[in-house]
């Protein structure tokens, strides 16, 4: 249940409003937008009766069931969409963001020759993995710490926010300087590690597990605004089908009914959903016709030698030619880069 | 296993070559494309010595294997794209085609309401159902030959050529006016049917089946390829997944993996993907972008009252906006309406 | 909406009841059993007020609303299971029916040799696929018409009924000594033949999609059931997900489900279903004590060399180690073999 | 790659051959069985020639290369099923374990009602959810810390080894007299937790997550072997797809595919997958006839009032029944209870 308030209403009487509802089964949440501020009612609030308090609470403009199962994230508490800042670009409804690099930081040479190359090209976001989550104990797994301090050298020398995953929660410290931290789709329901990245003042880019419905999806982003943080980006990567001819299906639709369910900036992720370079430039124009404010793509120096998932990786050539359909798309869409 | 011949090569120098490969084991058939023609080999060819056929045989240019399990409707065996002529249009690489109109054909004023607005909208191919697969048996089933009936009789009065779905072999004669005969997903893997139309002068529109793989997809066209008719049309309309969201997933992946692995035209159906009207109009624009050859898109003049689908069927002036964007987005994918 | 009538009621009240709901939109249909008379009405019945009727009608026992799309197959209409009476056998609740034979009829020899041990072994009834419906066109498409009569001659000789797979509608006249028709996976809903299977006074084996929900299964049989022919057979056999370990993934919480909801047999088979020999025997004891009335296995005298799936076909040997088994568990189940 | 050594091996020269393959490349490690003890080399080993380290190594009986990227787990490394024993009973090939209890520990008297119960029937293992992973975060989360505390005493009282999920690495401690830590689906591929779990000396039961595969499965449990600690089971708990008439789809193939490829205990949890009580027997049944070593079933003594899972929950009566069915049912398969 949702209460939207009038712009008029002030802090003392917002604090009573919420304070009339405290009791064991209830836990109300006040949301301020820029638009309007917004009481939300979690729990049994099945005795409540809306007309008989919209007509009684004069800072009250009206309120409303919210039937579905997520509500801090739902649309109905916020039409407009959230904006997320960046020191260098904003992330949200009329804005299109390029997060790139590569799968995995394999050495301070190459992170800094992809990101050099990202920066020319218009990037607003490097990416880079320092942990990362492989199915095989006898694959490389990354190179932990000492990959996060390349990756925070080469924020420093080109000037560029940069996100990277995080796999448990003891692992934050290192994250301090990180712009965005990653929530890979393994760890979609890792519930503990959500309220703790719920705990941050950061943004959070949370990926779709790889067989998760987008009404789960939505409730795992609920998880980190409960916790407090509302900064969160959802983003689509492909779910497991029977399909084999790419190593995911990359689900488009899924951008379309997130935007209609939550005020969420929603990314798209067409190179783990392919698993395929000659996929990734198509999938990335799709994604950005279907609604997409953002994408993740993986590009490196040299995908022939990648040690993690080269077969998915665009070469800086084809990256750059790449950027250069996205920014011809973008303004179609009414959007910015 | 394929050969690519000279152009040079006579009607009976290829025939005399097809020939030498006659066996109990191998049936040869021969491709004529307008840049070359193909001379392929299905069967046991394991023993076959490709560089020594090339080398001995002044007619072909170079040989090779297929591995993959399609042949005919391969792209090795045709680098580029198929193009298909209708009355008014092409159908192929270089072109897009809106094909649009009713789920279900259910009164002459409705099918020629419809087809009006269509004309006028620049669609190329109205579409109606007049044989509907529906699960129950107790939903209405269409209105048989009576519906084929003002189907053609739309198409004399507004000039568009027209596509309807077929549901069994003993229906051939109905479609003998219309232009395009559609095989629907459940039908994608009848392969009697495949057969039947494979023996038509006409092209086939067919779509894949809820849970078939691309390769099956491309195996079934095979059918009708190998049973003689190459005018194939490949539609994808959604696969089944466990998201509940959408009532199917559209695999647009599946787009650019066609267009990797095979030479036919390659349309979207976003309105049986999706089961919801609102989606229709970005899921079309990310065909668009990903390479798609042509939609079919369902609208309804009045879908609150459609007899069938009409929660996925647009109104008239939705689908009038959604023309406008099409063909402003058209050009940029180096193809024309 | 079904209303269960006394035992004393007459023919002729019967008839008059049912006249009395004569209507555009809803058509009645009677179904009687050997414990009660059920008339069942499809169409718009929401304004038919059913404690009215029970109240004044003194043939009526009680009625209720069926919710379920499928209505003819649903348990509220018929509380004990079906039985269907073969030659030499009874398919239903206390019994156990085991089909087996051959995927594919090749050649006299091999069906006799395997009729041979397949009676001695105690199976009830011998399959042998006649026309295969194989993806690709190149593949092995059976016998036809000569299949069917080699199977036919071993009826004869071996003195056990028989199955085999249709493929369309042409076919019927073939099957007229064919026991039981069977609708392969891929035609399930292939609307239009089971309306003509439906014409028959003979059991249909109804294989399960390779993605259909257990409710488009159940829509599927009431295709047939509507057409007038009630001895349907339910089958199990794989659906297909994202797993690789196995050719589909047997689905036996479906036995248990379709138990539920309908009165029909339920039978399974695992050899399509795992699409390896070494599954079959643990899948078999699995779905005996999932609830199953019959199962439905490949045998080979020669799997090496079997023309069609023989990766999944047991040998003689192996086969009559499992009928072993079979008889074992089948009575802890209270059934009879 | 593996190699088997002769009895006579001793340690000495086992350590002095394992030494003969350091380098940066490869890891060996060694894992003594009853029967005989095997070298395992893991990395790039595609220059080692086995033959000539056979012909050369007088204690390597043979060797040979593991294709699976599984390797520790590889059932080819040892032919026997692994036995866990735990205080009051075996697990592994030639027994079966029944794990039964509430879904979520509830309260003091809840947990001991059920634990006597569970004691009196013959379960050998309570279970007893503390930290419960819900998809929302409004939805109960369980009582925690106090959870273990009550489920911990009712261990003391009823003399019956316990088994409770743990959500993350911090709450190890907590789990000291914890019995068998259970990972649940959604953090099957929480790598990090696998690695911890690994250095414990206490038996891990591993769920297949929701759309994991097998070898996906098998690679999880390679962490925790990897990490140190080989007393790992496996628990087929239902796998999501199109199906909507269960929560999930149990896949009993997966446990014959498993007992092929892996030595580890086969568990399977027909409570989960089905989510509704009526299917749990049958499922529960068809394990053991799929050849399970065990199952977990959830109990609850009032499953109306039940926190959470209720509908998938037995109440004691119908539990007992079932107990009694397994009883009978598990000599069968050559396993005693």
């Amino acid at each position: 249940m949702v209460f939207i308030l009038h712009k008029t209403a002030t802090k003392m009487e917002i604090e009573s409003f919420v304070r009339s509802f405290n009791s064991k089964n209830i836990s109300p949440f006040v949301k301020k937008g820029t638009e309007h501020t917004a009481v939300c009612l979690i729990g049994n609030t099945k005795d409540i009766n809306i007309d008989s308090i919209v007509e009684n609470t004069p800072i009250v403009s009206y309120g409303k069931r919210i039937t579905e199962p997520y509500k801090m994230v739902n649309k109905s508490i916020r039409s407009e969409g959230l904006v997320i800042e960046l020191p260098n670009c904003k992330v949200g409804p009329n804005h299109f963001t390029v997060i790139a690099g590569p799968c995995a930081i394999e050495s301070e040479k190459q992170i800094n020759t992809i990101a050099d190359a990202m920066k020319n090209s218009g990037v607003q976001v490097l990416r880079g993995g320092a942990f990362k989550p492989r199915s095989s104990p006898h694959a490389f797994q990354g190179h932990g710490e000492e990959g996060i301090q390349m990756l925070l050298q080469a924020k420093k020398e080109f000037g560029l926010p940069i996100i990277s995953e995080i796999m448990n929660q003891t692992q934050i410290p290192l994250f301090d300087d990180v712009d965005i931290i990653q929530i890979g789709a393994r760890n979609m329901q890792n519930f503990d590690l959500l309220k703790e990245v719920g705990s941050l003042k950061k943004p959070i880019l949370l990926k779709r597990g790889l067989s998760s419905t987008i009404e789960e999806l939505l409730l795992s982003a609920e998880y980190i605004l409960a916790a407090g943080n509302d900064q969160v980006i959802l983003c689509e990567r492909g779910i497991r089908t029977f399909e084999t001819a790419t190593r995911n299906t990359l689900d488009l639709s899924a951008v379309v009914a997130l935007k209609q369910k939550t005020y969420l900036p929603i990314f798209v992720d067409p190179s783990h959903a392919a698993g395929k370079r000659s996929f990734v430039a198509p999938l990335t124009k799709a994604a950005i016709a279907a609604g997409a404010d953002g994408v993740m793509i993986e590009v490196h120096n040299n995908p022939q030698e990648a040690l993690c998932d080269g077969a998915q990786s665009m070469d800086l050539t084809g990256f750059a030619a790449l950027m250069k359909e996205i920014k011809l798309r973008v303004p179609m869409e009414n959007k910015q880069l």
